[in-house]
């Protein structure tokens, strides 16, 4: 009855509720540019008057670069976290925006209304949809729905420079039973999303010096170790014939997707022919015997990203250079370890190279493990059913094929399982020109959490 | 008698040698650049005089580019062209020469008295030995040797853009029985080379494109075609583990070295330690069984000249780009058709190609088969005996790893055999700063011309 209550007031108050997001879109909080920090600041105390006015104790946080916004509220029940960030991305190519991008609007568009500014999406629009939802329990219960920390970033878009530090000084000030996070998509529009599972980094980077100095391939081709062919023999090594990459124990730890999440993977709405077909493809490029989808989503990859040496301007230039490099990423899953990894990998890279040639690795030694999302928590399910049942069909358990760290930063640092719900469309341009965020997944956003709040409190 | 008085002749007139070769270094004739056309001119000017003084009917010849030197003397017994170029390399860096570059000087140097200027060694010092040669046979002899056509280049230097218009245009005038040719090194300090086959060269260059976009590796990592991956595993699969090429018929025209030339080469003088050591090197990394110096004069190779693609900056870019780039060239040798392995590599490319990657090749078509000198013509020993002489050691047949276009013009446009013997040595630095000739390379040279000619014309 009271969900109900709650429904209807979101329904009515959604004008007012777009206005205040309006309010927050209209701060250039470009996190990057040191000529944006006051609007960072504005952003910062923005949010902490709209958490003062639920009720809720906020403040700013000082920090070496943008300030975190922390608010708490006392209640029964389960004690729920939940992170947004207020920073966005810069808005060059200024040229390519058909508006000023801190300037929002209510725009028609063959797919209905849109919120088109910088942000609208990424993540102001997102963050709001849980904020309103707190708005909208509260005039109908006249308080929140249970125990809650609100923290807010101010420099996702700029790496995050102080999160770690603040989260390990505040580490129990910021402890829960759960983290929420508004910051990912649909897999496809309309069907709602948890982010289950998303793939974790580890990058690498190496240089193989044959010669001490170029050569000339008439005057040395044939004795010379090329650098070139030592490189591309090495790296053709990395894969076998089906896709498989051939380091020995690149798949420690990584697990097969369970038959069930398999099958809502099928039905998810994932549209594979525009997937490829969209950057020139016809069919799925990665391990055989797996879809395009758990491809992206659930199976590590060892791609090369840069790879080069000797003479790369126009004609000819019959040199044997002296280097050739290689910048590679991983992305892992389940349980793979990235320290250990990297060991593998250059084992292998090293096992392989050829008589006089040396190698240098890159020593700066970035890596994070896959975040998987421990799923079997009722929250998860419980979840999962109310936002089925806001968006009138099954939720899906959705993988991801990039890295979002402050899932794993949670766990890590906090001990908190986190759970990733969002409203964004593959299609809402966030980091691009024209940036939009769907009105209805502001509106069913605001819904969706006000149910995800009912069931987990209930 | 009458060669020992020749020789007794050029050992007295040594010190007017050097002074007429003093006269043609110090015009600074650089064919590349246009600042420099009226030197050439010059140059040309002072060889027709040099020319005329022998005897010759000498004339400066105009082309679009710079000019030629053509010159004809009559006589009896077999019809010689000798061949040489009077143009020089630019002079840059200039700081790092010690004494002007035109401004020849006889220095001394722990191996001996050397001249010093641009173009002490390529061409001008080589180039007057033939022709100091001719002076002094003519001074014993009241006449040249035998029925001569002298045919001196000033484009050699800049691609010879002239070169073939003006054979073909000049067939009939430039016939002969045998060219000369005095531009080659000898393959180790006082070791007389005869050079007897050159590798030709093949040079093609292919961009393979996947994706229509980069793509992100969060995104897209996994069933993206990644054109990195596939060029590494195209050029990779260009040799077979022993260094062998891998293309197929790759190895079509190729003869191996007969036992006699291998034996010669033995003996040689070849220093493969310091050969590879100088350049980091233990080993020769060629084909297995070839021993270092058969891998660089006589074995054909498929070298990889440039590869890139990605990102090749500072730092990490989680890039799947959308193109990679290759640049080869092949050193050929025996009857290798130039054409014929182009389209067998290309074949070998593009039947490995995956799905989805597309591929586009250089329109640039350069090529030019192997040179192999016609060893079995009597001069071939008749020269050979005559340096032996000279330097009181054997002379060999060698080979050169890098291309000498010029013999194989002879060959196709005039239908005529050439022979290259040169006295430079590999420390000449010539095309470099410093450059400088041995007093001995010139001396030397000026009687092993003599004896050559007698040789020729008993």
């Amino acid at each position: 009855m009271t969900l109900t209550a709650t429904l209807t007031r979101i329904d009515e108050t959604l004008p007012e509720a777009l206005d205040r997001l309006m309010g927050l879109l209209r701060i250039p909080s470009i996190s990057t540019d040191p000529a944006h920090a006051t609007d960072c600041d504005t952003a910062a105390d923005w949010l902490v008057a709209e958490l003062q006015s639920l009720g809720v104790t906020a403040e700013k946080r000082v920090t070496p670069g943008r300030p975190m916004v922390v608010g708490h509220a006392g209640g029964a029940g389960p004690h729920l976290l939940f992170y947004g960030h207020y920073d966005v991305q810069p808005v060059d190519p200024l040229d390519l925006w058909k508006t000023d991008p801190f300037a929002p609007e209510i725009q028609d568009t063959p797919n209905g209304k849109v919120i088109r500014a910088r942000g609208a999406s990424d993540d102001k629009g997102q963050l709001m949809t849980f904020v309103e939802a707190c708005r909208a329990w509260k005039s109908v219960h006249g308080s929140l729905p249970c125990r809650m920390t609100f923290f807010f970033e101010g420099e996702e878009e700029s790496g995050s420079p102080s999160l770690i530090p603040f989260m390990k000084e505040n580490a129990a000030e910021l402890s829960a039973d759960l983290a929420l996070i508004c910051d990912t998509s649909m897999v496809a529009p309309g069907v709602p999303s948890i982010a289950s599972q998303l793939r974790g980094m580890l990058k690498d980077e190496f240089t193989i010096k044959g010669p001490t100095i170029d050569l000339h391939s008439g005057h040395y081709g044939g004795p010379a170790l090329n650098p070139l062919k030592e490189i591309a023999r090495i790296v053709a090594s990395f894969h076998d014939e089906t896709g498989r990459v051939a380091v020995e124990g690149f798949y420690e730890g990584v697990h097969e997707v369970p038959e069930d999440l398999l099958r809502q993977w099928e039905t998810c709405g994932f549209d594979e022919h525009e997937y490829l077909t969209s950057v020139g493809m016809t069919q799925p490029h990665g391990e055989q015997g797996y879809s395009t989808l758990v491809q992206q989503w659930a199976r590590p990859t060892l791609e090369i990203n840069g790879l080069w040496g000797g003479y790369t301007g126009a004609g000819t230039k019959t040199v044997i250079p002296s280097e050739a490099h290689c910048k590679l990423t991983c992305r892992l899953v389940g349980d793979m370890d990235p320290d250990a990894l990297r060991a593998k990998i250059r084992r292998h890279v090293e096992e392989r190279l050829s008589p006089d040639a040396k190698i240098t690795w890159d020593q700066n030694l970035d890596g994070s493990p896959a975040a998987v999302m421990n799923t079997a928590r009722p929250e998860f399910e419980a979840a999962r059913q109310a936002l089925s049942e806001e968006w009138g069909r099954e939720a899906v358990f959705t993988g991801m094929g990039g890295s979002i760290p402050i899932a794993g930063y949670f766990k890590e640092i906090l001990g908190l399982d986190a759970m990733l719900i969002g409203f964004a469309n593959e299609d809402d341009a966030i980091h691009s020109p024209n940036e939009k965020y769907n009105v209805e997944s502001f509106h069913k956003g605001i819904r969706s959490w006000a149910r995800v709040l009912d069931a987990l409190t209930k």
